[in-house]
């Protein structure tokens, strides 16, 4: 070997900070929380503001009154939000955008206000804009609200795997409003609670006995009930917390959930993950099953079949089981899916997921409710076991 | 306002550290430098090579021999070089080459082989999949060698606007080898020669010596002589680095120069940067002259332009244009250009700066040869008085 004649080290270090702020009624023109949190020390800026069409339809109005009342000058852009439009291509389009509303380096951050989807469209054109650019985020669904909102990730798919091309970039802020949850369809409602679903049965024991007692309530009243609900949860049920409504305790809890396991392993250079429950077979089958399944959904089949995994290694007891297909059950989440009762693709979606944890499995799987313990060598005949069990959940006519 | 009630932080902090490690003949079986640079713990996987077309042309035989003497099962990619070709479309096929190889999360990086469009191409590819994955870097020409060797920058062009879209993901390493040099065109050692000059102007008056003295020989030697050049250089010259000749110590000045600058700021949170001297103007003009100007030409001519802005302060005498000048011309570079003339063009290119810079012109100007200040009250009379002493350069048939 030709030994180096020469070399030169390069060692630096980025601080990242960034926060969720809670703000009631974001879109009520006495609350300035949305534009407070931009740089606008030039007030002649053009504001770029981009929504999802659904955002568009239902709040597009109130938001125009809003920025006029403001006298903000805006460049207002409507993006699709499902998951099979997230894509570079979109991505591309926001950086349009960005061009024609001649963005800055620093100031004058774009706001986005919408679903997961466009959350992270607009999140990885920011990062690749200039390098990257601040932003603000307003997640305005469940999902947004519990998951997003603390993610430091953006991401697009890309050739059928899930989020393969995307940057950590956090925003500026993100703005945390449950008032959205009001116009949000129940599908996408439980869509939310197949993260908080997950976030409990890994982390958060009390999370799971909110759940199992007040979630189908929650989902009903969509998130908007200020005081505890009536009589009809299971009793037995965990006290709240002083002042507290169990729509806050849950999102609450979710959130903060997220913050402890995401800061100390922000670029994820720590490969074994707990938040990654959920999220080892579900994001092949996922792709492969759209647009059958959102994404809580998925995440939600992949829970239940980890639990089978995790029975089937005694970490957890045939009444945890239950409990788990009990609660998504009642949150309206389903447990069975034919994806998921197919070897080929589960070993397939394993296989792509060993590759991103670097040679490693490195599955979470459930050590009793609230908690989560690490495999590395799950064999095929356990997941066959698995997929056979999650076959038994399977309607009649399906089976 | 309505007042938050609630809110969460999320703080970290990213350490890099990257390394520039020269390594001479990497190509020879046994330079086992490139290679030992991948971790292969799994000596059956797919190592990805990515080189551009003209490295495939040149060196393409001897480094598949390499990899075969090795035994490395590999899938070897060639790429376009062009400027004009440094699109997000090339970047999502190296992304699907990532896809086809099977990359991994961390293990097993891709190789990149080639001039700094690829490299530019690879890098980002490689920071948007799976959301950052490590690779190693071979710059093959001057350019490469001394300006994207140290970099953490990654870019595309989009929209006419030079890298617009990009990101800062430094490579795990990079080897250098300057016997690549041997086989480049003498139009493309002159490009890299732009950057080396622009580093000397603002930081280094013993480099710009050198330049005076040995810059036209390393162009005609293709940097290959390992010996002082004779007697045709200018007399009186700097002394050499003791043991170094001109090739390497040119080489070395402008690495340590380039680490020296970015090291401190390597996510340019700090937009007062000496080494953006020669790249206030160029970056539009050099788009909207494409395919006229090479990367070096175009920051030459800005670096000539802003020595005119400079003089007019005050801030270099006469006598040190005229050096720059002359110099400029010694290296085969140009120091006039139509659209450095124009002050529409002028005008326009420096806004869009202004707004890389978040608002402020932030201009570096040479003050004397081998130091820089910044400016921020250049007006459109200065730049037409600038234009109008570039315009006095211009070749008889051109005025």
């Amino acid at each position: 070997m030709t030994s180096p004649s020469a070399k030169w080290e390069v060692r630096a270090e980025l601080g990242v900070h960034y926060e969720i702020v809670e703000s009631v009624d974001l879109l009520s023109v006495d609350n300035v929380a949305l534009l407070g949190s931009v740089d606008r020390s030039d007030p002649s800026d053009t504001q770029l503001v981009l929504v999802d069409t659904t955002i568009d339809r239902l709040y597009g109005d109130r938001l125009r009154a809003y920025l006029e009342y403001h006298r903000v000058p805006y460049h207002l852009v409507s993006l699709p939000s499902a998951e099979e439009q997230k894509t570079i291509d979109l991505v591309l389009s926001v950086a349009s955008a960005m061009n024609e509303a001649k963005a800055f380096r620093v100031r004058n951050p774009p706001i986005a206000i919408g679903g997961g989807v466009m959350l992270d469209i607009v999140g990885l054109a920011a990062s690749l804009y200039r390098r990257g650019i601040p932003y603000i985020r307003v997640p305005t669904t469940l999902l947004g609200l519990v998951d997003v909102s603390v993610a430091a990730k953006t991401g697009v798919n890309f050739e059928g795997f899930r989020n393969r091309l995307g940057s950590y970039s956090p925003p500026l802020r993100t703005l945390i409003d449950r008032s959205f949850l009001a116009t949000l369809p129940t599908r996408q409602l439980r869509n939310g609670m197949g993260e908080i679903f997950k976030m409990a049965l890994i982390k958060d024991a009390r999370l799971f006995g909110l759940l199992e007692r007040y979630g189908a309530e929650l989902i009903e009243g969509k998130f908007q009930d200020a005081a505890p609900p009536g009589g009809t949860a299971a009793s037995g049920g965990p006290p709240l917390w002083t002042g507290a409504n169990p729509a806050d305790e849950v999102i609450g809890r979710a959130i903060q959930g997220m913050v402890e396991e995401l800061q100390p392993n922000l670029w994820e250079k720590q490969l074994e993950r707990s938040v990654d429950y959920g999220h080892s077979f579900s994001p092949l089958l996922e792709m492969r099953a759209l647009p059958d399944l959102y994404h809580g959904e998925a995440v939600t089949l992949d829970c239940v079949f980890s639990a089978f995994l995790a029975a089937h290694r005694g970490l957890l007891r045939s009444d945890e089981v239950h409990r788990v297909v009990a609660c998504a059950r009642s949150l309206g989440l389903p447990v069975w899916h034919p994806l998921f009762c197919d070897a080929d693709a589960l070993g397939e979606a394993l296989a792509d997921t060993v590759r991103h944890r670097n040679g490693d499995q490195n599955l979470p799987v459930m050590a009793g409710i609230g908690s989560a313990r690490f495999l590395n060598d799950v064999t095929p005949a356990e997941l066959d076991a698995a997929a056979a069990a999650m076959a038994e959940l399977a309607p009649v006519g399906a089976r």
